[in-house]
């Protein structure tokens, strides 16, 4: 089984990348998602990639992890990756929330 | 250490909660979420609570995992929490994705 974790110990650049979609296209941006995974886990840095659906279909949301914020930078200037972004723009409004894990609790 | 995972297998009911604020308010608010979260992690079905900050400071996100959708809504609804989601109100806007884990990959 895959599994990531989250947690401050790790140090790992958190980017929340929210991917705004009409629900008739989630699959699709699901999809589209899966295919610029299947190339960016290639570059150097690369932890984790973790992939949500909103329950009313209007967000795809993909939690991904990075060694430091200079790998996640090469790879999103590399030429292998634009088309893939590209495919992500044009459907979807997307907010990129780059962030650090500040406090987790489990029970 | 504590440490959340995220699975496809762990059949959780996620909610990333983003928080958007001023970024003179986001310490505050990130206070805020941790004086709920000591309330909330003493409910049923809380699983755990994972709380970002944004490089940019406009942001505080909660990544939070629960058993169920009811055992959610259970807590939503109690009187307890309340005050402390008009704190939250107070200060962001609030965006809530209630989704579930499609897709994991770590290397």
């Amino acid at each position: 089984m895959t599994m990531a974790t989250i947690s401050t110990a790790g140090g790992h650049y958190t980017l929340i990348n929210v991917f705004r979609v009409a629900p008739e296209n989630q699959r699709r941006m699901y999809d589209i998602i899966l295919e610029a995974t299947g190339v960016i886990t290639a570059f150097p840095g690369y932890v984790s990639a973790n992939v949500h659906l909103s329950d009313d279909g209007t967000r795809v949301v993909n939690y991904a992890q990075w060694r430091s914020k200079a790998d996640f930078e090469a790879m999103r200037a590399h030429p292998a990756v634009q088309e893939h972004f590209a495919a992500c723009r044009a459907l979807a409004e997307i907010e990129p929330i780059f962030c650090r894990v500040a406090y987790t609790h489990e029970v």
